[in-house]
């Protein structure tokens, strides 16, 4: 690829700004709209889609990784050079906060709006279906580490050429549909973090969580994928 | 490309009768059927496939824009001559009007019908969540920009070839599940201007919003991607 | 094709078989389930998901047709001969009573089972919505003829290889998403038929607009197709 | 395929702990949630999703069949060796039984979880509509045999390259939604085994026909295909 590091960055923080705009943004304005809301469900396509088509649109320049967890399980699995590592997390956080600071001034622009957990993660009482911090950590830790053998095997060289993106995205829906109801779903610590600087004072103190399971998984997902399913030396592919 | 004049006319008023048929189409008939409904989960699905549907059936012969502001987008970011515009927009805002009076005839098929507000865009009290104007102008805005970086870079050369179309139309069904609350989502000045022929009145004297933010926003998309993400001058594809 | 007639008919009679007993079948055993029921919106994506399967597995057989109203309006559009429809559509109407029958057995065994209208499609009375026979008309006439516009579309030879199937199968889930509370959706005179057999009398008498509409707009879709979007006589593709 | 026996296994394992995790989690989790649930719309999206990412991820290297059933009915067909089946059925069950301990890890983290059924196949009076056993057995093998057809038509080499995974995952969404009123749909006995495990006694009792009936349709599909649809010898193809 012959982008320079400023269209990487840009790449990467649009695409999370539309993650985090798209996803998060279903879920605060149209999820519990009264009798036509979307449910978890339609945040949970919300997520996905988000992916899909950050995945077709920056992809080529960037990669389309919109996730710092994603970021670090590439560059374990061989795929990124460490090196690149802190550009695209910064751009990554940055285009999150962006996201969240543009949903806060839309949701907020309603008489008497109440913006609630304004879709940020939690666990114990901050979580959906008050799932406890140890089942909340488990699941993040395995949904991030499918998520990356799906991320690692969709764009191994044997792969489906093009099919990547839309089986990426679907894997981040197929994510929610499952745990919503456990963490709000995070497998993302970008998204995590964007919405907590405008949730309820709890989103910030168990923010750590919501880095710690991801980043956990994403390395657990890239170990499991060397070890039993890769292609060889000749797989190392730095895009 | 080539196809000729009438040709790219007659395209561009089939795919945005189609849209503007399917979308509001299914908005008016089905969204809010008692106990069976489709809500709005399901009429952001509609719009999102009469745009994956009209792409790989239209797309071929006239780009498949169906949408003033992709159309003056294109322009600016120099994929489409702007002598074109003209042909290409009036074709587009007649092929809504005839989809919204096919509508308004199978709507008003039934006894006691009420098409209540037609599907038609709004803002304050017309906003089916009653956001304030400054809000709508926001989102209208943001969600156009953000859906001309997805038409320009799923179709930029880079990109991969045939998947354009899925990306394009599933973006119009994410842009959906966010802001239907918020403006009952327009991003299409001819969607919007088609059903306010045939909705209350109100839907005139909100006609405005729903063409200057999506113009703008179209703007402001093209202009980030040419300023950060372009290809070069190699990308200037003129199909 | 290298395929022989009695391959073609197999894949049309197994084709038509899935799409009747997959569109229906979640309509009369899934779609009014209490609490967890896939409503309007599932049954939609089943209809599509029908075609967009039978599309890939069987379409390299036969075409993929599955529909009466289909193969007539690509025998208009010059794209089969016309010799070849007798076979096509009495396939078509088998693999659709059968389905029907394997239909009727499951969703009879069940204690105190009430088939109610076993998916079949009507008007007035039996209109979803208690649509006029009017409206239905011009409803099922309008969607069947998008529905060729989209088939011949992108299944011509400018358009992008491969993603025929799904652009096909994801307007039928578009068309069911817009017109079920006017008809029940047909644009499909095989899948009512089918279903009509086991179905409350008032099917069977209402069966002829099911045929009569269907067939109208498959033929003027394909003329409109043919006199302002075909790419000229090399286009006349009969596979 | 140059992948070596270890890797077909993990492959298998990986991908149908995925199936089982992601088709069965998002029904014991997130199915029923008040208010907001995804209900059987949403799990059979996500059973059909975690094939469509499993496929493009893991295909590659093992195929991708994630289910007995599939593995014995493409032995039947000619795609696969019968001496392979045995390694694959290991490690497909395996792979259930382990997603089966990890959702029940995360299902019982909260206080006051009730697992209910544990998303286990059943009929008669633990199916989800009370079908009848006989109901049940012919709707598991009508749906498996169908199956089939379509796995080996999107499969065969006159198939359009790459869409396998998603008509095949999509087919999978559609079985769903046309069946899980009557059994909670197997077509798939190692996720109806691996949940059998951890969910109350009938399940184990009534696990046989979810071994009995995907069986019997996965060698009617075959069949069905071999002697109606088949290329000719040319056809056999063994990854």
């Amino acid at each position: 690829m012959q982008c320079n590091k400023f269209q990487n960055w840009s790449a990467e923080f649009l695409g999370t700004f539309w993650l985090t705009l798209g996803g998060c943004g279903s879920a605060v304005l149209a999820a519990a709209f009264p009798g036509l809301g979307i449910g978890f469900l339609g945040v949970s396509l919300a997520f996905g889609l988000t992916v899909v088509t950050g995945a077709y649109a920056f992809g080529p320049i960037s990669g389309g990784h919109f996730n710092p967890a994603v970021s670090l399980g590439l560059a374990v699995a061989g795929r990124m050079p460490f090196s690149r590592l802190g550009g695209y997390v910064v751009s990554q956080v940055a285009g999150a906060c962006a996201a969240a600071g543009v949903l806060y001034l839309i949701a907020s622009g309603r008489a008497g709006a109440d913006l609630g957990g304004f879709a940020a993660n939690g666990f114990g009482a901050h979580s959906p279906g008050q799932y406890s911090m140890v089942a909340a950590l488990l699941c993040e830790v395995v949904m991030t580490a499918v998520f990356l053998l799906v991320i690692l095997g969709a764009t191994a060289k044997r792969a489906a050429g093009g099919f990547a993106g839309l089986a990426i995205g679907l894997s981040l829906t197929l994510i929610h549909l499952i745990s919503i109801p456990v963490t709000n779903t995070s497998v993302n610590p970008a998204r995590s973090t964007g919405v907590a600087l405008f949730a309820p004072e709890w989103a910030v103190s168990q923010l750590w969580l919501f880095w710690a399971a991801p980043l956990l998984g994403a390395v657990l997902g890239a170990l499991i994928y060397r070890h039993l399913l890769a292609e060889g030396p000749a797989e190392s592919r730095v895009d």
